[in-house]
């Protein structure tokens, strides 16, 4: 169509989104050749159709997506493209799968620098780069200005999960234990501390990271995985019990062994918050048998987002419809982790 | 989780989206249990994962993501929802593909009438019925009042090409024709005068429909299709001058032949818009050798959806970068249809 350039060109200050870079005509290609096929180009890409076509073998496939409005769009540790890539690698990888293809859909909104959009597109690259999978499909439409805040995207993703590998929450069996792979609450707290609304600062970072590769080695090495999650908007309480019910199963923390930072637990408690409801990017929950354990957190550390792998609970009975999370307490006392039932903050990823 | 409803609850007035609804908590599990499950609900999406995991044949797959943000989000012939699930069949159906699998990623705004929701989730379930495809991923978010307008959907798609079928933008070649499958204009105009604030009025309706099944029995019927594509965005217009440059050929388009209704004609004049650029959403452009035409016009005439299709035009010649549309006009000369530079107005989709 246009001319595709293969690096990214600058922009000035007074570049900026216009509607008709939504409207499908010469501005809408223009804004691909410039900015989205820079960043992504790959011959699946370059189809230039409505959708792409490729040959798959024959397998179970892994299909998920995800809608990211993170506010702010940059923040300390990464951006909301990074994450929308991370998002939905992690979302697969999940499942057992090993993530191939993604596609991603902008909303954006009128006036958006077009430094920004192309700071955040190359943030993406970066990320899809290092998870190892290609951004095959995409679509962008805009929206007037005050009808969106500044760029939401969706990201949906499909991988092939490779024989043998059976991962789903309900697989969670009495006698695992719950290894957390790092420090608990960064993500959300890092974004609190971004919205200079709420007048308060950290050193913290993001831990928006792909963990795929991590999982694949940790699938690859420990056949007998039972469960994947990646603790995002619910935090780890949210997931737990999400698994405790899809299961039927009490899983019991040990709040001794939750690896929170104390950046974290200072931040949670000036805001009324609890560490074990906020929102990770970085994270993965592995349920795995407790004979398994002591192969998997070696292995787990050996990544650098794995570092600080720890085991944090074990499931410990088939409870049926009484399912729930337990926490035993610094004080040796238990109490029961609920779900979260509001909201802590909006707009966390 | 919650209790799965089978059929969808009524909401009243006052029942609005919150935050909350967006949090990954309790209400976000109330809101997938009382509007999404009871419209979408099927074993895959009922693995309740971060993703779905299903078997695959081994073969061609087309993978397809579009956003939809059409304002308003009810019009005449349809609303966002059907819209949203119609587009990725559509986009699907046009790489030769049988559509499968589809998710849905909603970003929605906090006190969006939860029946206004709920309408719109039923008319997708209707839309995916009659298309025949499953919803098996999804995600909600949920923005603070006045962050984006009443409700986007992301849906992306897969399919499997069946053996044999190549189709794609650079397959037109000399000698063949481009058949539209029906009436121009008709989803652009709609939503142009449902926007209250443009002050005219038709008895037009939106186009919107899946074109998947007529376009299965065509490629079964007639091997030999080059290309189909939907003109929605950009028009019948921005569409063919995409294909003329991915192929390098020139396209005359015969003016006589057009098949744009009469109201649609009227409210472009007025609106000093031209119906080649306007946005169809129930439209195919098929090119095919002439010599098939014949075969594929009965066809696709046996189809509500293709009911007034006609040949309105043919690939002349390979031009290279030279590759133009043109059309012979009504006085006997001829014009080039260029793409369009700007938008003429946003959000038609």
């Amino acid at each position: 169509m246009d001319i595709h350039l293969n690096c990214p060109i600058p922009f000035t200050d007074s570049d900026r989104v216009l509607l008709a870079h939504g409207g499908g005509g010469r501005m809408t290609h223009q804004l691909i050749s410039q900015v989205f096929y820079p960043a992504f180009r790959n011959p699946l890409l370059e189809q230039d159709h409505d959708g792409c076509v490729f040959l798959m073998e024959e397998g179970r496939l892994a299909y998920s997506t995800d809608s990211f409005v993170v506010d702010p769009i940059f923040f300390p540790g990464g951006d909301i493209g990074d994450l929308a890539i991370n998002g939905t690698v992690n979302d697969l990888a999940c499942c057992g799968a090993r993530p191939l293809y993604l596609t991603a859909g902008f909303i954006l909104e009128e006036g958006l620098p077009l430094a920004d959009l192309q700071r955040i597109v190359q943030s993406m690259k970066r990320a899809a780069e290092r998870a190892g999978v290609q951004i095959v499909a995409g679509d962008t439409k805009v929206v007037e200005r005050g009808k969106c805040d500044k760029l939401f995207i969706n990201t949906s993703g499909i991988g092939i999960v490779p024989p043998g590998i059976r991962i789903a929450p309900d697989q969670a069996t009495p006698g695992d234990v719950v290894i957390c792979s790092g420090p608990i609450g960064l993500h959300g707290i890092t974004i609190l501390s971004a919205r200079e609304s709420l007048g308060f600062e950290t050193d913290l970072k993001s831990d928006t990271a792909s963990l795929n590769i991590m999982i694949s080695e940790l699938l690859h090495t420990i056949g007998e995985v039972h469960v994947l999650r990646d603790p995002t908007r619910g935090g780890v309480s949210g997931t737990l019990n999400e698994i405790a019910q899809d299961a039927g199963v009490d899983i019991l923390l040990d709040e001794d062994a939750l690896p929170i930072p104390e950046a974290v637990r200072a931040a949670s408690e000036m805001l009324g918050l609890d560490p074990l409801y906020i929102a990770n990017e970085g994270l993965v929950l592995v349920i795995l048998p407790e004979s398994r354990a002591e192969q998997a957190l070696p292995l787990m550390r050996g990544f650098e987002e794995g570092r600080q792998a720890t085991v944090i609970g074990r499931i410990t009975k088939q409870s049926g419809e009484q399912a729930r999370v337990k926490m035993k307490t610094l004080y040796g006392n238990y109490r029961i982790i609920d779900m979260l039932s509001g909201e802590q903050l909006p707009r966390i990823c």
